[in-house]
């Protein structure tokens, strides 16, 4: 297996570069951390580009099945690629998933409308995933899925469920065409409160950016508003947890 | 009206501190920035200590309401004791609230044992107050509600509902004493799904650390473990978006 020793690499310093979108975008891959997420990779059998690890886990089953891409790195250099203070020492290059275009929805998606915060865009991942959501779909200018700070969040739910990133009118015209309903929650009580819904199979939730909300021309194109009813005296709430309680208040009802 | 133009000044110098939960606690105040935030600690009657504003709103109503204990201070001074990059240029600083001993608990609560990450703790509390609950006790060890990353996700919600810290032991023996029901939140699938509960108006929803949930012996204690169920395949969601989902699951049952 190869050695790199430096973190002046030329490769290193390439890898490092995944920390940014754009080159995420350029290269089409982006990276992976730790020995959980790494695993779940494999299990769910995601394209592998590059595996890094140091030397104590050179020896490790799961390297040696990605043996004709791996490289052993000094724990310098996987300082320089971590995210994190004290790395595992394993990390994995992988390719971008769902790059085709969707063709159909079916089943309860999640579409973002310009969510920006890579912590609010990766935890509503998180929480599709666990409230058994079929997809997500962000629109082009919300937070990249792949960059580090979404993926902390997301904690691998990336393998679990497909996200796509597209025109988020395209992906209303999508969702119309596949006679999916959609819901767009606005902070506006002339909406509708959503515990007051009727519990359908096939819907589009629409969560918004976090100063602004879902874009007026979006709201206009959904079948629905919707609201989280405000009990107290706290003018909105953060998106992700909005976002959360939407999603298991739609699944429950 | 006192004038700070240098951020060495040794005023300054202090009120930096209040970033810093321990010197919030010895001191007993903490600061809060920026005009809403201000405002709304004189709506609530805050108890002020001292107000802190660039020169360009020396003579804002606001400020001269508080002129006794108002300096005007340098754009640098703004800038050294600000959290944010372009700084509004007005702080208060606040005595810290519910400092006595709470002798009964009525309604529904939030109870914090050991929540450690301040944007968590920060965004329960404005979840609480949005869900319209009475009130929030933490634990001795859960992020401090006045520190400025908790404040930040706060947004204000501390004058709106009470907020306490206080052994969780203590807490959860108030409860009882108060005939609140106790329910313990577990990622586990033996619990009980908090929505086939019966809705009930008075309880205290207790959520647990980020890494290791709810402490055992707390659990023992609580009257109904509950759990969200998980439809999909995380492994669990990230506590602010669990106390949201429960909280206002608990509220529309």
């Amino acid at each position: 297996m190869k050695y790199i020793e430096s973190k002046k690499n030329d490769e290193i310093k390439q890898l490092k570069k995944l920390a940014s979108t754009k080159y995420i975008r350029k290269t089409g891959t982006y990276m992976v951390e730790g020995f959980h997420l790494v695993r779940e990779a494999d299990e769910y059998e995601q394209d592998f580009v590059q595996v890094l690890v140091t030397e104590k886990y050179a020896e490790d089953r799961l390297v040696k099945k990605y043996h004709d891409i791996a490289v052993t790195v000094s724990e310098d250099v996987a300082k320089e690629l971590s995210e994190t203070k004290t790395p595992q020492g394993i990390f994995a290059v992988l390719k971008v998933n769902n790059t085709e275009s969707l063709s159909e929805l079916t089943g309860q998606w999640v579409m973002l409308d310009d969510v920006q915060d890579p912590g609010n865009v990766g935890t509503i991942v998180r929480t599709a995933d666990a409230a058994g959501y079929d997809g997500i779909i962000t629109s082009l200018d919300s937070a990249d899925f792949y960059q580090p700070k979404v993926q902390r969040s997301m904690q691998g739910s990336q393998f679990h469920l497909p996200i796509y990133r597209m025109d988020i009118h395209k992906a209303i015209d999508l969702a119309k065409e596949s006679e999916l309903t959609i819901y767009g929650s606005e902070v506006n009580e002339q909406a509708k409160p959503y515990n007051e819904l009727e519990k359908i199979d096939n819907y589009a939730l629409v969560m918004g950016n976090e100063a602004h909300g879902v874009t007026q021309d979006v709201l206009n194109a959904c079948d629905e508003n919707i609201y989280i009813p405000i009990l107290g005296k706290a003018e909105s709430l953060n998106v992700a947890v909005a976002a959360g309680v939407l999603m298991y208040g739609l699944q429950t009802l």
